[in-house]
């Protein structure tokens, strides 16, 4: 486990000091493709360290977002921490953080004084709201993410409240563009041998997937109604009812959906003159939706999945978690992987969503026990022993 | 318009055979960072161009996917096609696609034969479920793959229905990993000298969002329940009202909720012996819902986003896409911006999620007429005048 990673990305060194959620994820992206990132947490870790339900004593949780780096303790409070960091700074490609804006200058690293110490660094921030504007100083959390976002706003049913997604995505996605503007900040870099400032705000990253949804209201000034499970514009579409449950159909277009009526021996309702345009179905909503469920009711999900994919229909069934870690699909693509934690227990996570076939994503280092990296990394950085102990017995670097 | 882009991509070609969604996200990604991105769309064009609403012609559901790009007009199914595109091929850095597995081979385009013509070429594909798996022929669309991916399961009132998220969220997700697989491969072959294969799946980029849902399960064998806009583990939290409409506050925990009970002279709360714990006051919910809500019903939206964001309480409006447009924060991080129709209109949409202050994304090129790049290209690709007008007049190529 010990020996260099072989991802794309292998020879990047990556200073993370980012905790929880969104910068975790970003640099355990980085650290899956190769990156050294070297997590540096505060003597009493990052706090995900005691969340969630524990196994033999570690949070997976934690190793769900820290895979693949190595953790250093380092009292930034200390002028003594706040050396080593720079020291650290001085050969590495890319710092990233998540705090809230204004924090890093605190630390006495702002634009200027990082850009001295390594004009070569790449400073990578993922925070709320960004780094200008009105809103500069509001405390960030995904839940309002997705509630100033809009991205709530139009998810639900048309009679119910607003709806936010379960997992916490305005983190996760701000994670991900920060990694990509990260790697397209490295490319820059070839030319012009300089780093940059990369930013990611939360809401922007929810915002950005708003897509057709956005043109629509700039084209006609319509704020979006909420659709629930159905298809604003299309019907038939939606969940309809098999012998043991419901399925999910996307009959996106007239194409599919005389593929999907056909299937179910429907095919007459296409030309049947009260059904035989979108506006006419959509309005007819009920009566069309009695006619499918009463034919499909009469076979099993299974049977339905196989006969409508195999003409081409979109569908599936809405699987929770259970059934998703059963399905042999999700095998087969190993999104379900295992990683050792650092003189730990192996523990199950999702896998790696970037295939890649010459140097792929793997689990080139275990999820790092707390300061389990501080000794060799900064004997990397040219600390010799006695240095090392020093700053371990003043408190001001954990060996862990 | 037509100068070249001065991102951090810039200089690198990309090939893009994508339509609809998910690709063309990708790639308009890589050319908001630089790329020189070109679409190679079929004689009739990509069919996004004909939908949404259309602004003096102009789709702007196009135009949000595709600015930054020029269009080349390829008929694949001819042998003469064929050829132009492994010409361009031979020259390029990337090819992104976003067929379904087996299209690519089908025009003669297999792994083997891109390697032979270009083996530095980064080969990047988007999809439904993955290349491999029992489901590899399956037909992919958005709302599949929330149901099979687990998204939709978790998202929801308990006592509803599993709930979609309206924006087409799994194309997107897959399109923004893709990109930054790519970047991470061209990284790589800096090192290699040789490309490599790409590939994202739809279910899979949104099951790498489940988090701590996921490591939950892992952990507890239990499926994670449907909440609503409900915390799981902790109350207070939600949507509360105020005189006109409610807002969402995210005390995630004690400390910060000992911050906006003291807010609203309610701290008493904390010491209470019916409320003292987190599970007596999620046992409470309705008894402090009141108690809160009566509260904060005397004073208006604006006044408690003021006084609770000051005191560090994470909270904010639902806000609709009228509202989020018309946001001061959303205006001062340019997250609407104007790119125009290459000889049309100037159209609104979405900014750049990504920002960097060295090389800033920006529209380096307008949105393309379909085919109005064909002549250029084939010009920088080596085709003479005389061999472009045949190719046009045999109808290998639509010169917009």
């Amino acid at each position: 486990m010990a020996e260099p990673a072989k991802g794309p990305l292998s020879g990047l060194r990556v200073i993370d000091l980012t905790r929880v959620l969104s910068g975790p994820f970003c640099t355990m992206i980085l650290g899956d493709l190769g990156a050294d990132v070297i997590k540096i947490e505060p003597p009493k870790g990052d706090p995900v360290r005691a969340q969630g339900t524990m196994t033999d004593g570690h949070s997976g949780y934690f190793a769900g977002f820290n895979r693949n780096k190595r953790s250093v303790v380092l009292d930034l409070y200390r002028d003594e921490g706040r050396a080593v960091l720079r020291r650290l700074l001085a050969d590495a490609d890319v710092l990233v953080e998540n705090f809230r804006p204004g924090t890093l200058a605190r630390l006495g690293l702002d634009e200027a004084a990082l850009k001295d110490l390594n004009p070569r660094l790449i400073v990578a921030s993922v925070n709320g709201y960004g780094s200008t504007g009105p809103y500069v100083d509001r405390p960030a959390f995904d839940f309002i993410a997705q509630a100033m976002s809009g991205f709530m706003g139009v998810n639900g049913q048309p009679d119910g409240p607003p709806m936010r997604a379960a997992p916490p995505v305005s983190d996760l996605i701000a994670g991900i563009y920060a990694a990509l503007g990260v790697l397209a900040a490295v490319i820059g870099r070839e030319k012009t041998g300089q780093g940059q400032a990369v930013e990611v705000a939360m809401v922007n990253g929810l915002l950005s997937l708003m897509a057709y949804l956005s043109s629509e209201y700039f084209a006609t000034g319509q704020v979006p109604a909420r659709t629930g499970n159905d298809h604003p514009l299309v019907y038939p579409y939606g969940l309809f009812r098999c012998a043991d449950g419901q399925i999910a159909v996307a009959n996106s277009h007239d194409q599919i959906l005389t593929r999907f009526l056909e299937t179910l021996d429907l095919g007459w309702i296409m030309s049947d003159p009260r059904y035989d345009t979108n506006p006419k179905r959509m309005a007819a909503r009920d009566e069309l939706r009695d006619l499918i469920d009463s034919r499909m009711e009469g076979r099993s999900r299974e049977y339905w999945l196989d006969v409508l994919n195999a003409a081409g229909v979109p569908c599936g069934v809405v699987q929770d978690l259970a059934q998703v870690f059963a399905d042999p699909q999700i095998a087969a693509q190993e999104m379900v992987i295992e990683a050792p934690w650092q003189d730990g227990p192996a523990l199950k996570m999702l896998g790696f969503p970037i295939k890649l076939d010459g140097t792929p994503c793997a689990v080139h280092r275990p999820v790092p026990r707390l300061g389990g990296g501080t000794g060799e990394v900064l004997a990397e950085a040219g600390y010799d022993a006695r240095t090392i102990a020093k700053l371990a017995r003043d408190g001001v670097i954990g060996l862990g």
